[in-house]
């Protein structure tokens, strides 16, 4: 059973076909995951095999194709009636001989979902729709127009329903447990690994009423010279007194993320570390400020950088996205991002991941909020006090 | 520090360009998460932005080349000089305007990796290579040849060092307790989500003298009529008497993995249950008995086959494929499968999970083992008992 009732599944179709006629497209071919799942419902761990979800114009409901050893699981989760969830043959997996996409084209044509001279969108910068896909489908359909449809649904994603924004706050409620947990576990003498095995348990046990999924991005926790680069995950080394750690984790109810950064010092933090927070925080607490309704992104990003450099921190690489259902490798929706130059405009029901990480050469702070966008402005998903966390 | 000696990685190298050489190819670029950790050490969640290790025939050590923010892990965790490490600008990132490609084009050119009329060779069908990686490359280096290098750097991966063995030794210690962990938790009334969140922690912590890894694949654990799929994940559900779950898990050191798969009924199993996992588990034995030095992948399927089609089992999907080191969406090296018409000869220090998933309309089995092809034939890597597990 989807998450969601039909109609909200058939609003958001139609939504998308508003914006595939707007560009022309006939036929949209949705390869990442969490537009698949947007789309349909669909749900499972295949995407390491190609599939995609294809919307025609022309056509009430989608096709949904996968792996044939994954139709069944498009019929237990996908909204669709089951002859629109088809699977491919299992000798076109990883094969040297014919691709997926060879399938794909053929189906299409024969289900009269694309027809010559009509133009294919395609999500040519998505995770999992690789240049030999397009390859592939270009080649099979030879008479047909190819336009770039990257983040087409994405875009569509940014405003979630109540429906959606509900998961959020169930996701909000299992990240303060999660944070809870990593940030208990950060001691002297506990091994980064003990850590974030609590923390995983945290993230899927979920509460007493619903479970956790699985996140965008795995935990991750920094630690020491460490902290000074963002993506690095752990080892069996204990944390250490005179350390601080970064704890960049997340939670999520139905693919539905709320994500957040603290930053923990065992001992009493370098003066340059416990000022630095003290920027991020303020820094931080502009951004939320200037996040209203009307405001674009990168005046948000303005808020922070102008409080920030009274504080003397500088930062070039951007400050925060638009999240909500995602898979992985990532939670980001890859539209908004809170930068200078992106002019969109805030609107109620947007989520947003602030997160103004500072990394030095060989020290970092990371403290963020994911943040709903309501009438009144900014409120922030989940509720975690926003400090350096100093523990002796 | 990188899990192997800067020796071992030069012999990767060496064998990687080698193949490069046979090939015709000038300029090799591996964007493979698991590629890029094999030919330089390179760690870090970060694949979510494009990046990619550059090979040139002409250059003792390749590029790392990696988002600016993760420079600073790639100096943790290569052994390639500081030099070799290059971070590009965070306004490349998810940009409408720029591409990560077109800073990469650029660098190879200056640093004079590439040149006019040379063959740049891409993994056309990685994860994360996407067709809009691969349009931005064509367009900034227009005057070479492109040739698909899907999998080269894969198939040198085949054949494993002693060293890697090593870590799939550690790997399946923590696979048998895994596996333990999650047999133990599937019992009436336990909540699915409760059951992962023990083997997430299990998988993690691993042991008193060493850490887990994340695993390409998450924890699967389809129950009842989920069975039939092979992908699904967990809900809050709890597990009944009269059903079906199959356990199909794995664990990880410095990312290789030891995959594994088994079924557990609670209550009496059916009859087409008890005797399909008998059928399961003696094609599997026939096919492990056949997985010897010299033998081709295409004759251990048939081994399968023909045992299996004895007890009336009858499979067209493809029962195994190598493993090793990965990241996620997947621990398949994407090489050998063990299917009709693979031509590949065993050779020892080979690494094949074997998994002989059987899903039928509302029902499935699977029961597998990771193996090591050594000189006297297949060796599971980990000891857990074949059979069907029958829990009252």
């Amino acid at each position: 059973m989807p998450p969601f009732e039909t109609t909200e599944y058939q609003a958001r179709l139609a939504r998308t076909k508003a914006s595939m006629g707007v560009r022309g497209i006939d036929l949209l071919l949705a390869a990442d995951p969490a537009n698949m799942n947007y789309l349909t419902g669909y749900d499972g761990w295949s995407f390491y095999t190609p599939q995609v979800v294809a919307v025609s114009l022309e056509h009430d409901a989608p096709l949904c194709i996968v792996r044939g050893i994954d139709r069944n699981g498009a019929d237990v989760t996908t909204w669709l009636p089951k002859d629109n969830n088809v699977g491919y043959p299992d000798n076109y997996v990883q094969s040297t001989e014919r691709h997926p996409m060879d399938f794909r084209a053929a189906q299409g044509q024969e289900r009269g979902f694309v027809k010559d001279r009509q133009t294919v969108g395609v999500e040519m910068d998505a995770y999992y729709y690789s240049a030999a896909c397009h390859a592939a489908l270009t080649k099979g359909l030879p008479n047909c127009k190819f336009e770039d449809a990257t983040n087409l649904v994405n875009w569509v994603r940014i405003i979630k329903s109540d429906a959606e924004i509900k998961y959020m706050h169930e996701a909000a409620r299992l990240t303060e447990k999660v944070m809870a947990t990593g940030i208990e576990h950060v001691r002297p003498g506990v091994r980064q690994c003990d850590a974030v095995a609590a923390i995983y348990q945290a993230q899927v046990a979920g509460s007493p009423d619903y479970y956790g999924d699985y996140t965008g991005l795995c935990p991750m926790l920094p630690t020491g010279v460490g902290t000074s680069t963002p993506h690095l995950t752990w080892t069996e080394a204990p944390f250490k007194v005179g350390e601080g750690t970064i704890l960049e984790l997340g939670a999520a109810r139905h693919h539905y993320h709320v994500p957040m950064a603290r930053t923990v010092f065992l001992g009493e933090p370098p003066a340059k570390i416990a000022d630095t927070a003290k920027v991020v925080v303020e820094g931080l607490a502009a951004a939320l400020e200037a996040a209203k309704p009307g405001a674009q992104a990168r005046e948000v990003e303005d808020a922070w950088r102008k409080t920030a450099a009274k504080g003397g921190v500088i930062k070039e690489s951007r400050i925060g996205y638009s999240t909500g259902c995602n898979y992985p490798p990532d939670w980001g929706e890859h539209t908004l991002s809170l930068r200078p130059g992106d002019m969109t405009v805030l609107e109620p029901n947007m989520t947003i991941h602030c997160i103004p990480g500072v990394w030095m050469d060989d020290w970092g702070i990371e403290i963020s909020e994911c943040f709903h966008v309501t009438e009144k402005g900014a409120v922030p998903f989940a509720d975690v006090p926003r400090d350096l966390v100093v523990k002796a």
